[in-house]
């Protein structure tokens, strides 16, 4: 169901739900959302065709941001930490976020390894939250 | 100056110049710019600190973004393709587009081997069109 380069866990919420819960599980961890891609309205609107309901949010934590170029100039290319909000077959839906640990194994940069470990921390909170939430 | 991650040109030209030939050429090339993310404005906004000019472009081909949602559902994680515009000391312009490879070596995922390689040749003649360009 999901991959190995991501963070992720299912909800057994609907899908606007979880988009929103997602939003504020990231703020609550000090992420910002710089960007947001509704796939679904981009894929009917240029090429007519139906995919589930699937957003990326762009995340983004300016201290983690601003050490991570200053310790790998082109990590901007691997930036923001993506964040995958998709609707499943069977009514719940899938948050998905990129494992920053791939900042790492791309750029073979060590000192990109504690900024990893700050932002999976902080996603992996964020997921978590998103599980524990009650429906409403 | 690069990185092995990121296909790239450097122009000597001025920042906001290149900026905008970046879009023209993504956009003779058939990638749609989906996001921007100010990086210096940001950083600046939220932190207080200043970093040189650079801007993230979230690039995107909506038929190759299909095709690769079709063969592996987690890819939105590695979309858009990034392209990051920044500023040198020098008064240069550096311009790198993630190589698309790494969608294929981060996945694993055999089948998404020719639209990484499409992608490839669309953003290599993109950048190539940049470098090509009289200053004006």
């Amino acid at each position: 169901m999901t991959a190995p380069y991501a963070l992720s866990t299912t909800v057994a919420r609907p899908f606007a739900e979880t988009l929103q819960a997602t939003r504020e599980a990231l703020a609550e961890n000090g992420f910002g959302v710089l960007t947001e891609i509704d796939v679904q309205a981009t894929l009917r609107t240029k090429l007519d065709v139906e995919v589930p309901a699937q957003v990326i949010l762009g995340a983004c934590r300016p201290p983690l941001a601003h050490a991570a170029l200053q310790a790998e100039p082109s990590i901007g290319l691997l930036l923001p930490c993506n964040v995958v909000v998709r609707a499943l077959d069977d009514g719940s839906t899938l948050v998905e976020a990129v494992n920053p640990d791939l900042m790492v194994s791309v750029t073979g940069n060590d000192a990109v390894v504690p900024i990893a470990r700050d932002a999976t921390t902080r996603l992996s909170a964020a997921l978590e939250a998103l599980s524990g939430v009650p429906s409403h």
